[in-house]
């Protein structure tokens, strides 16, 4: 039987999602707490991979078992085992074929920026000192619904076939005092949301003209853009699986 | 020449406001940067005195000089200065005889309870396990708006001469996935509101009946009332000096 795990995870402490020798991971943390509760091995295959300090407000994982449990009470037990930075909000029963992260069919992000000193929220968002255009910053995120290849944005040497995207959202937006990136595709490349929010917010300082944006998306070429926006203000905050019927 | 400072702090690191030999404070680190910044002594005066741990989301101080200086300037530099737990929001003159603390006509005090694991918000929320039952919670809590004298929820041995407190506003609200406690007041005695929400949510649980709720005012008696609810879920919300035109 195949379950799913609807869960949240604070990034601050983990060096990312994915399971790495020596380094405390989100993934490795769930899968030791799941393998003493149900006391047999378990691994988990999440929705994606954030990296170090990336936070996920809405993350989903799988894991196949022929165990009968109570899901609910293993999502409390979880709770109370796993550290104060995850939190479990539901397991529940899916069909075979439901793949946490291929039956997936968009993610979006979310990225924080600060425009003053937030003496609360410094954990989660990014202070920008100069002040930002932020209709610029709009025109040229625009640019990124008309594009497919994402190379410019993507990690140099990764194992993907392809470097396409379908961005279906990608927009700035003040909400409660701060300056809000949030941006839906059909899937996203390593490191993809970080190098598109540093050249954007070029954009926003001057250093870089929404016809500059253009040509960078268009050159194809990871050197062209600018520096990756740091990873403690991107939340993963919305994962979707169309039509089927989950939960 | 009198100035007011208008600001925020995240009370997590600090021994409370007020200055204590030996121990990391905000009104101490304050005065430090502030004598530092315009190279004579400065003393600043609080609008109150929060407990170690408690937050201020508005907090207001001032501060004597015949020092010239531009304010929105000294606030910057405070900003760059001040450790990320402190936000100077605006510094600006004031009449000689408004005070931080005497002339502030009422506080506003939020706490934050948490019915979830919160994986984010955990510095700033309170757990409670149990299912609470906000309608009882909310009958008690109108007591307080016909009472006067709060000694069951005043500290022992403090040196007030007395504890009388007139309370506006005292209401349990759900709001973005918790429960939040509002209570206003002219004034507020030490550990008044954390023993006030200890004692509610021993109403919630049920070990405590409205009735006996009210037993605990009528008391006048500290040891009465419930245990004090954690410090690290209280925020110091809002000050209103009303009438005076301040800023």
């Amino acid at each position: 039987m195949r379950y799913f795990i609807e869960m949240a995870y604070n990034g601050t402490p983990f060096s990312g999602w994915q399971v790495q020798p020596g380094q405390g991971t989100v993934q490795g943390v769930l899968e030791n707490a799941l393998t003493l509760l149900l006391r047999e091995p378990v691994a988990v295959t999440g929705c994606g991979r954030t990296d170090t300090g990336v936070h996920a407000r809405q993350f989903f994982a799988h894991f196949d078992t022929q165990l009968a449990f109570d899901p609910d009470r293993l999502a409390d037990k979880l709770n109370s085992f796993l550290p104060k930075e995850i939190a479990i909000y539901r397991i529940f029963p899916v069909a075979d074929d439901l793949h946490a992260r291929f039956s997936a069919v968009s993610r979006t992000y979310r990225y924080y920026v600060a425009p003053h000193k937030e003496c609360f929220r410094f954990p989660y968002t990014c202070r920008v000192f100069q002040p930002l255009d932020v209709e610029k910053m709009n025109e040229a995120a625009a640019i990124l619904l008309k594009t497919d290849d994402f190379t410019s944005f993507s990690k140099l040497h990764t194992q993907v076939n392809n470097n396409r995207c379908k961005v279906t959202e990608a927009r700035w937006r003040e909400e409660d005092g701060l300056l809000v990136f949030t941006i839906t595709a059909d899937r996203f490349l390593r490191n993809m949301v970080r190098a598109v929010v540093g050249t954007l917010l070029q954009v926003g300082k001057g250093s870089v003209t929404v016809e500059g944006f253009g040509q960078i998306v268009e050159r194809k070429d990871r050197c062209a853009a600018g520096d990756s926006a740091p990873a403690h203000a991107l939340f993963l905050e919305r994962v979707e699986y169309g039509e089927r019927v989950i939960g």
